[in-house]
């Protein structure tokens, strides 16, 4: 399928059906992403404030079959936000859709839209005092509408589940520039086929989601953290375990980190106050919420204690106030930003099913030891079967020296995960990185399906072209 | 779009492919449903044991434009298992496919087949120590692929989720009998659109379910459930409330009941035992599942008290053992039965945003007061803002006097859930019974994508055609 650029009779058509105040520079912050790897182009920014707008701009872009590239916080780590390659795009960028439209406490449930910031839909949601679970390290500049289409994951999915499973109803302007009104508050609607969760993790290819309700969660009555030292991962999934049998779905999260991170930290932010005076191989930290009645603190201990006496754990430090707690998320919050000081060489998003996360990190090195010698820095959402498996050089050495084998050790890892019936973006997404990886290891039925949707809904391919899917063949 | 029958050319086209197991006699169980509003029609009844066979059922049907119907339990509620119209389709049972693949305990995870029937896979579970909390009155012939298929909801939503909250994975034969090999075990995984929701509760007309990996949940360490007379339903909500504050996610069941419910099983079923001196209008049955150290008994003695301090109770009966637990869950069980051996005039599923409850509750009878005399049994899943509410005749008189105002008595229940932003199928879906409703109540921008979603994934029209949707344009 052909597409447009956005040129300057698009522009001036634009300019005619919108307020002035919708339109934004071209300024390089839309155009960057995280990683660094891709410079994406406009042809035009436009930043609408209501929903009618943002579906003039989608019409408007359907008539003139320019692509658009829906623009939410910009913190996505597989450049699913930025087109590098082919006609510039109408850039849409939802920062100004950022009211909280409605909460509901009483129902558990508020209404917010794409552009709210995270961090600001965490602080709504504890005036009314509730919880919204979801929290990403990127909380605060990472958007609704981005958290949604990508289906964020983060640190408290374990307890409270993915981006999907917090969200109950969607309003979203489809590729032909119509709204869909979905904004439902219900818990249960069986009301026909799951537009919503197709649009969620779509990544902007079947349109623009422009406001959603979300479930929110009463607050723990009390919380606690704990780091723990584990001889292994093996032994940390049986901590996991029992955990789950004392305190049931008190456990709010549950990471794995190992001691490279640790180092990382110690070289590139010293500033960070390290928890162990020995660093450990492996340790844990976990989070309870617990309901009244329930002492967080107690039930470590008593974890602990029985840990102990098994030999799941050998040392341990419980967080005595709200102030140490923060210190030790701070510490597994920081582990991404030591990782991207030290400079990754291939840095995998994965997971296994939970039993063989074990042998996953034992054959994974193997493999790479085949390959050279790496430092390897493996950590992530251990409750989830979530890791993140990053490869970088040897001290003393830079990533620039070792691009040549980058391609070699992520496909090492990736297709390891593949034999494990794992996936190769767990909470990433597919962005435009890992279209070459949903091609080679996702199912070929389904990826055929996903052709045949994204061709019906979006028949002239103007959403977020060469994201997750490409040559995608006209209807 | 036109089908064409099952005639004797096709069934001996699938006697050279199939082995002769996997024929049966076209029997009226198979076209029967439990309203007993339709009788459904087969030119052929077929029940594989394996997803291949599966697939070539499909793959002949697709071949010579031939409709299918999958058919599960039979146990659905609006007629999406019985084909009264237009050409006899291959039946295509699922009973077959009645294997447990495999457990994972350790995971928290079982692969079944779509013909397992759910009290079975709930004994399978237990076996391994572990819950699935999927569960609903026809536990004991519901299976699988039609729970999947229709997103059964059941008596643990509040906790759980609905079905396809509970499934991480699908196998599934799509309409050109192609097999999608879905069946991950992952809790984080973000490889493109997600097919397995768009299955899930698309009523067989989309593709077949014929296996999915499902979540376990740890079993609680102690169980407990109690009845409390409440004054009226907002009283109920707010007790709802105060019982999340005091237990968190430890409560499993909220259901809501009222007098006319005991009443019915009175004059019904006069064996099952009555917990009230009494009959009160309004009460509520609360179950607790605690993890470890936590005493259910004791949690619902709290509640109950401070309840009674703010008026939000006046009586209760805690369950004393695990006999009177049965008792109290048999009661709530059983009114269904109840009503069918009264007799509905109309019986509607229905959600409406939790804080919405007591008024629909209000307005809805003073709506019905002006049509004319009835008797209503409102009850239901209170926490999950999910009412049945069924519409009977006046003591003495029979529902057949009454058929004539059903539609009237139907659309004033529905038209109120539509203004108030509600759904008027919450857990039973669409089948054949609501078709007018999805299409009078549903966002009309959202049934468009249906449509072509539909046509682009069933391009012949041969899936359960007339479920759901019906004027699906050709692609």
């Amino acid at each position: 399928m052909t597409v447009n650029s956005a040129d300057e009779q698009f522009v001036e058509a634009l300019q005619n059906v919108l307020p002035s105040s919708a339109f934004r520079p071209v300024e390089p912050r839309y155009l960057e992403e995280p990683r660094g790897r891709w410079f994406g182009k406009a042809g035009i920014v436009v930043a609408p404030d209501r929903v009618e707008d943002v579906a003039t701009v989608v019409r408007c872009a359907f008539g003139a079959q320019v692509p658009v590239m829906p623009y939410s916080g910009g913190t996505g780590l597989v450049g699913g936000q930025v087109m590098p390659d082919g006609p510039a795009p109408v850039l849409l960028s939802l920062e100004r859709m950022n009211k909280i439209r409605a909460t509901y406490p009483d129902e558990n449930t508020i209404v917010a839209e794409a552009g709210v910031i995270l961090s600001d839909l965490h602080e709504a949601s504890r005036s009314v005092d509730r919880l919204f679970p979801l929290s990403i390290a990127a909380k605060g500049s990472a958007r609704l509408g981005g958290l949604l289409s990508t289906n964020a994951g983060g640190v408290n999915v374990l307890r409270y589940g993915n981006a999907r499973d917090l969200c109950l109803g969607l309003e979203a302007v489809l590729p032909d520039g119509q709204i869909w009104h979905g904004l439902k508050r219900l818990r249960k609607d069986n009301m026909g086929y799951d537009l919503r969760n197709l649009l969620i993790g779509a990544e902007g290819t079947l349109g623009v989601i422009t406001a959603a309700t979300l479930k929110l969660n009463p607050r723990p009555a009390h919380e606690g953290t704990a780091l723990m030292v584990v001889p292994d991962p093996a032994a940390a999934l049986k901590l996991l375990a029992m955990a789950q049998a004392h305190v049931g779905e008190g456990i709010s999260g549950f990471e794995l980190m190992a001691r490279t991170g640790l180092e990382f930290l110690a070289q590139t932010m010293p500033e960070q106050r390290q928890p162990f005076e020995v660093m450990p191989e492996w340790f844990v930290l976990i989070d309870l919420g617990l309901a009244q009645g329930l002492d967080p603190a107690q039930a470590l201990e008593k974890l602990f204690v029985q840990a102990m006496e098994q030999g799941l754990v050998s040392d341990g430090v419980i967080a005595q106030s709200e102030a140490q707690r923060q210190v030790f998320w701070d510490l597994r919050e920081n582990i991404p930003e030591g990782n991207k000081r030290i400079g990754s060489i291939s840095s995998h998003d994965i997971s296994v099913p939970m039993g063989a996360i074990p042998d996953f990190i034992l054959t994974a090195k193997q493999r790479l030891a085949e390959i050279g010698t790496f430092r390897i820095n493996c950590f992530g959402h251990l409750g989830d079967g979530n890791l993140h498996f990053n490869v970088f050089p040897p001290k003393g050495e830079s990533r620039e020296a070792y691009r040549g084998v980058r391609d070699h050790v992520q496909r090492a890892v990736h297709d390891l995960v593949h034999e494990m019936q794992g996936s190769v973006s767990a909470e990433h997404g597919i962005g435009r990185l890992k279209v070459p990886d949903l091609e080679r290891y996702e199912d070929p039925v389904k990826l055929q399906a996903m052709r045949t949707i994204k061709s019906a809904l979006d028949p002239k391919g103007i959403m977020n072209p060469g994201a997750v899917l490409r040559d995608v063949p006209a209807p």
